[in-house]
């Protein structure tokens, strides 16, 4: 798959997300067999980037290692050479948990460096929190990717970036539609791209749209020369 | 005081903030009877817009009520006509504490609408409480002036205005320099203006940088026809 622009275009494919269950849609894949078996249809169609959240048994989001390491092997044997990226965001666990599963050295994992609102809480990224995520995945040679709910979370990964303390290229993913965080703004969205393109021309970027915005969001960054998350 | 292009330029002195103690200067007022002193000085000097926190007798961050009511006393007294705003912020006090003096109908209550990272800590105003001081505020006819730590929060602010949640007419302060949050960067600067006249032409804004970036924030401030905070 390659963008308007002709530069190739990484098409990143979020498998279960962390909110939704069984009741709410049957298809949602649930276990690590289910997680492997629709990964495995997506990355046969194109999708190179496979972020990932485990569950419990019950469906509940979950920061287990031990689910990781099970997802990881499945992929590994089912996908080859899918880049695995795994979540540290908060829905997940609390505090040092959500970076648990980071000994196992996902290529990726993703990475908030700030707070804001989500629709009913304060998303809580505390600066504390942030520095030994990072820590971490310098540790273990992880490379995140940085999830910006605002435009300050841009800035703030390109000033961690330039101070050495992000592992690896700088990549960071516009999330847009949130309610009480980012709209899907195109004016916004084309601000966020100026920042990247004119402050960390090396860098890479994807955007995801959340719930109804995820189409026309895409197509922005798509049409941008950014990747998308379907 | 009127700015470059001949709109009259407001000025809002904050006096005392919540942190610096005597410890820390000296001169920084502290008492009900000092703060009054001060912001007349400030008042006979064309200070607009009194923001206020109010302290304990230590000198510790304080909501209470009644120390507001004495402030507010002192300053109708000694400073007639100025613009009274009261601090609803996180540092003075935890949940709806925070706007506990707001049956005193004060003009003005600071109000922030989205979270964010503070240098070592995350700055929580959650959505259910941010619904519930501009109701409180709505309630008793203050004009919320919101705190705007970055770009999301200025969108919030529009869209809560449109949605006739906010009390009187849209007023935003973009705060700039708080380390974690948004850096004090000119070309974002210039983005938040553009928003805030393309969207929201009605409304008023100003822009207070903190420490280090007061005065050249100011200077922005005042050069683009917005107030400015001293
Ligand atoms: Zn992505
Ligand atoms: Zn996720
Ligand atoms: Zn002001
Ligand atoms: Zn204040």
């Amino acid at each position: 798959m390659s963008d308007v622009s002709g530069k190739p275009c990484i098409l990143c494919v979020a498998i279960t997300g962390s909110v939704p269950t069984k009741a709410d849609n049957p298809a949602v894949p649930i276990t690590v067999t289910e997680q492997v078996e629709s990964t495995q249809e997506a990355f046969e169609l194109g999708a190179a980037i496979c972020h990932a959240h485990v569950r419990n048994d019950d469906g509940t989001p979950s920061s287990d290692p031990d689910r990781f390491a099970a997802l990881k092997e499945g992929l590994e044997k089912h996908c080859p050479g899918m880049i695995i990226q795994f979540s540290t965001g908060g829905r997940s666990g609390a505090g040092q948990a959500r970076g648990g599963m980071l000994p196992l050295r996902p290529d990726m994992a993703s990475l908030s460096v700030g707070s804001n609102n989500f629709p009913t809480r304060v998303y809580e990224n505390p600066p504390d929190l942030v520095a030994w995520l990072s820590d971490e995945m310098r540790k273990y040679a992880v490379t995140p990717e940085i999830e910006a709910f605002d435009l300050s979370h841009i800035l703030q990964a390109i000033r961690m970036h330039e101070a050495g303390l992000l592992h690896g290229r700088l990549y960071v993913q516009f999330v847009m539609g949130v309610k009480n965080a980012m709209p899907a703004d195109r004016e916004v969205f084309d601000f966020y791209v100026r920042m990247m393109r004119t402050r960390a021309p090396e860098a890479a970027w994807c955007a995801a749209g959340i719930g109804p915005n995820q189409v026309v969001v895409n197509e922005w960054a798509i049409a941008a020369g950014g990747h998308t998350r379907a």
